[in-house]
């Protein structure tokens, strides 16, 4: 199955078929699980989860200690940084705009490029990219958390005695952020039946959301496209329509998927982003290049549906989407385990 | 009264006088009370202690939206980042080391110099320092956080109608941080009774902590001096003796109080810092040059006392301090107040 063939083809069908509100509700709006799928492979224990909670805010996973998933994907916020791009090690600052960690369980593919199957594989890139976490090598990483005797005994106790290794690590992290789920967004709560969840407005959103198209790719429980394969992803072609917003946010200055595979017909290819939670998640795009929630919308309709809202529906669609942010659960912070009499990074 | 001949004074008494281990208990080491002193003029109420929490973890009081009170205090470890220099903004480097923030409500003035008289003082530094959040101006921090609407409304409530002030952001900060304790060490058991909770070997390294003459400086609820009124520092001359440790730890580069006083006096004088929870907030020292803690107390008895202290004798001070580890208290990550739609900081 050719992926991208698919999701234009939903496209087009969609583009072309004037299908009313009532039924694309019922097809295109998903109620978030309250449980993420995990792999065979890497079931998620309390011990694990732990541990991986603590990796997760673990500054001492980047090169100068200063820098942890959570300093980029900060859960206290919306799961980003809220900035264009982040900054990673002294100062330096990385091309693509943080994407939020809540819910990406349910994503299939992972980055904005697609470049790791899964929550485990891509947990393992910012610790290693020169511009964010920066550790030399895995091997680095090793070395760092074997000095850790809080970390050395956890990891025997999840994973056996060789057990503290970057894939472990990992699978840890992924199984913490598996936890990381916003259920109970009005939309969900609108689309089980509560019909006082959402304003008038958000509704004539909704259906405005629908009617327009923003559904043949904004569909599923994320909000992000219909179930794939994990490691399946799917994508878009974004910018499809030229106009003056590709100018003035630089919309294809980055290449998309094609600087992953090098495969021409990834050019400017994106898996599609999650909505939930997308009015918390400013700057918008890849680049982070527009600022505002409803700028953003303008842009998604003249560059993937040639079309040009007014600003009612824009506000609407706005409103519906507010509608998607969910609950966030309570979490209580992790105690980082010690080196009695000594730190490890300078 | 002059604090600083009064701890010159007491260094005098103590030195030439053979106390016993017995007597100096009773008198220089005190139990870490469960509340902290606060002014008069800033009750911790729920609400506003709440506020603080959030402004203790908010990034956007960083100019590029980096860097909170927690990323160089960070709670989550043991209140401070274990760097010799915490990082700020855009990499940048402070000139000493961050102490930390557990049981900081216990000190009579605040920073390695004494420069600031309260925790509501101090609180302002960093927040307009060029170095660490980097914020340009008093207005511009209150600017920022008047687009969150979040706090306009909290700081409404807890201050009244004209609440939002670099003040009253300083006054939440530090109501905050009086609940910042960390009580029943082993050493707080020990001296309430409970002859269980050190090892002979803590127990003896407390004998030794008290014979070699470090009572002097290290007394009090935070083994930080004694009491003192709010604003009047208990300083103390460090390196007090010439040795090669000077040299090696760069330990007279930082004219300490000088550089805030300008006055003779103060050159290389340095507020006594806490001994709670020194194990775990290596590296040592106002510039963080030394990294373990036996080898610190070599230092220090070295250059403070002119003695030259066995492998023993450090080891069993080393284990005395670790004694002074107390309970972290369970804290709940605090939600940071949402802009929809937008970001503030890019």
């Amino acid at each position: 199955m050719k992926t991208k063939t698919m999701s234009k083809s939903i496209l087009a069908v969609l583009g072309g078929t004037a299908l009313t509100g009532a039924s694309l509700t019922a097809q295109a709006f998903d109620v978030l699980p309250t449980k993420a799928p995990e792999p065979a492979d890497n079931h998620g224990t309390a011990a694990k989860i732990a541990l991986g909670k603590q990796l997760y805010f673990e500054p001492r996973l980047s090169l100068d200690g200063t820098v942890s998933c959570n300093s980029c994907h900060n859960l206290m916020a919306s799961g980003t940084d809220n900035k264009s791009t982040s900054a990673g090690v002294a100062g330096k600052h990385g091309g693509r705009s943080a994407p939020t960690v809540w819910n990406s369980a349910f994503l299939s593919v992972q980055f904005w490029d697609g470049r790791a199957n899964t929550l485990e594989d891509q947990a393992k890139g910012p610790i290693l990219n020169p511009v964010e976490m920066a550790m030399p090598s895995e091997k680095a990483v090793i070395k760092r958390l074997q000095q850790i005797p809080g970390y050395v005994s956890q990891f025997k106790a999840v994973f056996g005695a060789d057990g503290l290794t970057l894939d472990n690590i990992a699978k840890a992290i992924a199984a913490f952020e598996r936890t990381l789920l916003t259920p109970n967004a009005p939309v969900d709560r609108y689309v089980k039946g509560d019909k006082q969840a959402l304003s008038k407005q958000a509704q004539r959103g909704m259906q405005t959301f629908s009617e327009v198209g923003c559904t043949a790719c904004h569909s599923g429980v994320n909000y992000a496209g219909p179930e794939m394969p994990v490691g399946t992803g799917f994508y878009q072609t974004f910018p499809v329509f030229d106009s003056p917003y590709v100018a003035k946010y630089d919309l294809k200055a980055d290449k998309g998927r094609y600087e992953a595979t090098h495969d021409k017909s990834d050019m400017h290819m994106w898996r599609v982003p999650s909505l939930r939670n997308v009015a918390l998640t400013a700057p918008y795009f890849h680049n982070g290049e527009v600022k505002t929630l409803d700028e953003a919308v303008r842009v998604m309709a003249k560059s993937q549906l040639d079309k040009t809202l007014s600003d009612k529906q824009v506000a609407d669609i706005v409103a519906f989407l507010e509608g998607l942010t969910g609950e966030f659960p309570a979490m209580e912070m992790p105690r980082l385990p010690e080196t009695a009499g000594r730190s490890m990074v300078d």
